[in-house]
């Protein structure tokens, strides 16, 4: 197995790190959930995913945490998905922790919801994870993002198009979205390695003599995520060796700021709200057309949510072509922001109507 | 001369929109300053500042504006350089306009002031900006930069490291750096082509039978921008063939959201003020504390800009050092946040104080 090592790790320092990072992480969740606690940790039996294992199966006693081992098999790559499957169950069995796993035909999903394999393949995991961590009254989810993983996002919703919510790449912790666990909102998903580079993750495994499975699909230069791994980053890492760094960081600050701009949002929302009857909310909409643009937008979008029920990106031309409406001297007007959402404009008021 | 024609533009249309898009900034610019003006165009003789200046000529009658076509020899090509300046100073007479250049050595200058050739460039240029408009009483400059210079300034940040406030890219719309222009803060920098692709630029000089001059150092793949341009971007059009609408759109959007931060960044510094009295500024440090990370950044961004007189940058690093040094349990602490601005920790209090 040929590691890559990070110049300035050795290999004991670096299981060090990865387990102090990892406890961190969990005793930051004591503030959000109760202890003791069950955890689902989502096992592919790749290197990031078995380092997690090992680092939450070194530390589970002392916090007090009940894991639990999931496993979903894509069915993607036939008799190497059923080894993968094996191998997990099988580490499982050896640290005598309860062992979730699942079978789902991703092409037959993709095709019924007419969406590419790689979402097909996330909706199948995340609502596994929902349906696993619901089953077991668990409270936390574990996922093995790592830095490199990150960067990666950043790149790959830069090239697709995005604000800064989108350039805020992966939270280390955030909610099991409403939509993959409607039973229960509070599952907190974690994913503490993701300041964790794929370079130590690796010197980990090595160091704890683990002996991850590869996933072949990664070498797919098919998948644009890949693409922007094997061909993006390297020529970046060209002009500037740290890129993967700094594209952590700036997901790091994009994040810290959306929040700014999210909490911005919603209390200029408050405060164009006229009327407090829930079925009929209807906004200032020359106190609207006084805000910089930049809460426009952000207003705009805080109405889409609140009557979608969830956080909803935008397209930009959309925004733009509703904020020209309600900027405009139109007296009335329908925009249509979203096939299933659209805002009603008044002379002096404008709400937001979801369509069922 | 080989033209790259974008797919939905007539010559005729795209002439007409460029005018359009010019007349609208420069009649923006009215909110700001009193009209008739003194507009100041930075012309190089290339295709970008070719056509804002054939733009701006057929505009500024009805506008009231009165424009001096400006060029600055950088001497970096020998006898290409002198004759740009020539072609620029032969445009401004057949068009009766008054023009004025100077030469600056910027081998010389990048040596003494020890930066890079393009920053010495660049600080030259501005400079001569600043000082030609304040000669003539100006209060407009006008720079020809283009959708895809815009695009490509996204990158050169993201690449180099940045938060939101650098993705923002250039404004269509700024004022002259204090730095460049001190006796005349009130210069206002005009961007008027920043929504113009350069195939739509070409077109109108083809359209317009404007003759360029070709910068043959645009082609120099040892400058990061220029890498950026010939291998960066295109590898990026291929996976998404409009990538330079979505960076130009992250530009616009981050632009507006930097705005959102700072002014609650200026709110909550405000908010943390103790002491009234300019010449001992103290911040409420447990109220800081207190801020979601992002204000906590955003309130010593703040800071720092206030001491220096103008917004500064600052490195990841340093502001994460000095967080973990406010929200530690330190009683007093001095931290040299740059190497002229450092933060006077008290037990209850820090301030912010500028070294001469």
């Amino acid at each position: 197995v040929k590691v890559r090592r990070s110049t300035t790790s050795s290999s004991q320092d670096c299981v060090e790190r990865i387990l102090h990072d990892v406890r961190t992480i969990l005793q930051e969740c004591s503030a959000q959930i109760d202890f003791p606690a069950t955890l689902v940790l989502a096992v592919s039996g790749g290197a990031d995913s078995l380092c997690m294992a090992d680092a939450v199966l070194q530390l589970h006693d002392n916090l007090g945490l009940l894991p639990i081992i999931s496993h979903l098999n894509h069915g993607l790559r036939g008799n190497q998905s059923d080894a993968d499957a094996e191998f997990v169950n099988q580490f499982a069995h050896q640290h005598a922790v309860r062992f979730v796993s699942s079978r789902v035909n991703v092409t037959e999903l993709s095709r019924q919801e007419h969406v590419s394999i790689e979402v097909a393949a996330r909706k199948a995991r995340y609502r596994f994870l929902a349906a696993t961590a619901q089953d077991a009254g668990a409270h936390l989810v574990l996922l093995a993002h790592n830095a490199d993983d990150q960067a990666e996002t950043v790149l790959l919703r830069l090239i697709r198009g995005t604000g800064i919510s989108g350039l805020a790449g992966m939270r280390p912790i955030s909610s099991l979205a409403a939509a993959y666990a409607p039973n229960s909102p509070s599952i907190i998903l974690v994913r503490p390695l993701l300041s964790v580079s794929r370079s130590d993750i690796e010197l980990y495994c090595e160091s704890r003599s683990l002996a991850p499975r590869r996933d072949s699909t990664n070498d797919d230069v098919h998948y644009l995520r890949n693409r922007v791994r094997h061909e993006l980053l390297p020529l970046m890492e060209r002009y500037n060796p740290g890129i993967r760094t700094v594209l952590t960081r700036l997901a790091e600050t994009a994040s810290s700021d959306v929040d700014i701009v999210n909490f911005a949002a919603r209390a200029a929302y408050d405060r164009l709200l006229q009327a407090p009857s829930p079925s009929l909310e209807a906004l200032d909409r020359k106190g609207w057309c006084m805000l910089p643009v930049g809460l426009q937008r952000a207003v705009l979008r805080e109405g889409v949510s609140r009557v979608k029920g969830a956080i909803t990106d935008l397209k930009f031309a959309g925004v733009e072509e509703a904020r020209a409406v309600l900027n405009s001297s139109a007296r009335t007007a329908e925009i249509a922001i979203l096939s299933d959402v659209r805002i009603l404009v008044m002379p002096d008021t404008f709400r937001f109507e979801r369509l069922l």
